[in-house]
């Protein structure tokens, strides 16, 4: 299969049938084309809805990039998914696209219109290839797991976990935005560091002033924090970009930050633990940047999400969500999927 | 002097002269017409500028009510007063106004040209009227304390502490926005109340049926709090509404709603406590809507501050920020107040 290039043959044979991933998220979005080929199962697991760890080998996959969504009443999402597909469809004009997957964000809480969005992303793929749209969480679940059934937690500027066996099971934990919740993802850090380094300008505490100074070298002095930032609609994303201050100064030792790390890890593990599902396998991972950060962080979340999920298994993601969109795809050309389930899942047979 | 009825006389006589305070704020406006008179000193106390305990005393004030600023980048705050001092113009024509005052909500964060704002007022006195404008809370500072010096901090959909001796000290603690700041506001409040109803609906935790019923019979069902709540430029002021279902809650026993307001009253205490000026007097006061909760919040506010500021005298408002702005436009008849402090307090002689 990989001597087949896209672009390289005519005709719907094996040999050019495609699926194609994308994945919509607030910081960018990435289309996968990848061959149809049989799924082999995992390596001693259940292959679960769709079959096989098909993620570690993405033989002949080939990429593209578009832009990012605008998290917003009239959210930007499927606009930018359907520019991608027909970004696809120009780029690759030769291959034969079978099904699509869509992972985007914003969809669970912001867009209320999705057969709209349905309609906008068919009239994309050219009408009559099945496609799929799901929220970011879940195309996050669809790699992290490989396609088993279990709990996969999203920490970036949101946080969100999802419990689901992709068919009857969905429980939905956070990702309700970053003012009340979303505990522990990026946008939250940012702000309880901002907290933190607020009273410290303030007086109302000493211990603070590193992450006061990261602050203020940020978004500036800080009587003009709310102008810059309480006002603009991407305030979440701006707010998540600080977490990277913060987690540097973890890293370096500073106290407060470590903290603010710490508490970030624990709230992400009780998410992820409300989200195990009683009736599904214990089976857990969590995928994310805030991940990277490492350090604390992971610690906190590792140490909490034992204390509260004793016998559940924690697992590394087995891929990222734009691997989950594929495995969406594939699904999608199987007939594996269910008739849809909003606002997790929509289906159209194309 | 109360024979004097505004409009009931012509010329400038000492029978005529009155001063015009404006108070402005998120819910609505006043404009308050005193006649000017000599100001006895206050019962026992320090005089301080402007002299006596004039607010206990209103005789033959006369109110009018006005519109509420909106709190944004170009707020309408500036727009409101004046409007409120043609009212009052036109509503009483012969009384000769010989002073203004205004106190303002907005303008410490958000309103980047108080001088525009001067001049807009300045139209709206007629022209040659001396005006001192100010931010809410040294409105509430000079009604609280009676014009005394010492810390004051207001409690309403916000919550911010001045200590100040209205001359060269000037101590500013919170009132940074309801996202990073704010602690123990309404704003505050009612976040944190959506925070524990939010983790109670997601199955986190089941402590807070009852805040989460109270959020649903306010807002609607949890996944339509976003869009509801998240992308309005008034989130603040909505948020704040539902302290008032937190504090009943309290009031009627509800175990978290009592330690969300108690954590209020803890966090208003502290916010009270670093605005004390080791320069000036230890004395302090707080004032706004959340007060009127008393219970839990006022309990904690108390404990704490005694605990945090031992040396302190802590008292019950001598009066509101309307009488604040009333003294601070007989401040300003008596030419006794400083050539101004921005971001604080701004001075037009007229």
């Amino acid at each position: 299969m990989n001597s087949v290039v896209p672009g390289s043959s005519a005709g719907a044979t094996d040999a050019d049938r495609w699926v194609l991933g994308v994945d919509v998220g607030g910081t960018g979005s990435r289309a996968a084309l990848e061959p149809l080929e049989p799924l082999a199962p995992p390596p001693g697991g259940d292959p679960g809805p769709g079959g096989g760890d098909h993620d570690a080998a993405t033989a002949g996959r080939r990429v593209l990039e578009g832009g990012r969504a605008v998290v917003a009443p009239c959210g930007s999402t499927p606009e930018v998914a359907a520019e991608l597909i027909e970004a696809a469809h120009a780029e690759w004009p030769d291959a034969t696209i079978v099904a699509i997957g869509i992972g985007a964000t914003g969809l669970a809480s912001l867009v209320t219109s999705p057969g709209t969005a349905l309609g906008r992303l068919g009239r994309a793929a050219g009408g009559g290839t099945p496609l799929a749209l799901t929220i970011d969480a879940v195309a996050a679940h669809l790699g992290a797991l490989g396609g088993r059934a279990g709990a996969v937690v999203s920490v970036d500027t949101a946080a969100i976990a999802i419990g689901t066996d992709l068919r009857s099971h969905w429980r939905r934990v956070g990702g309700w935005g970053h003012l009340w919740d979303d505990r522990g993802s990026a946008a939250w850090i940012g702000i309880e560091a901002l907290k933190a380094a607020i009273q410290t300008h303030d007086r109302v505490t000493d211990d603070a002033q590193a992450l006061l100074s990261a602050a203020v070298d940020r978004f500036g002095p800080a009587h003009e924090w709310p102008a810059h930032l309480l006002t603009r609609e991407d305030r979440a994303g701006l707010l998540a970009g600080f977490a990277t201050d913060v987690a540097q100064l973890a890293a370096s030792g500073d106290h407060l930050a470590t903290d603010i790390m710490g508490r970030a890890g624990s709230a992400v593990a009780a998410t992820l633990a409300a989200a195990l599902d009683p009736d599904l396998p214990q089976l857990a991972s969590g995928v994310g940047g805030v991940f990277a950060a490492d350090g604390a962080f992971t610690a906190s979340f590792e140490q909490e999400f034992a204390r509260l999920a004793p016998s559940a298994e924690l697992i590394a993601p087995a891929g990222t969500p734009l691997d989950g969109a594929v495995r969406l795809a594939r699904l999608v050309a199987a007939g594996d999927v269910p008739a849809g389930h909003p606002p997790f899942l929509w289906i159209s047979r194309g």
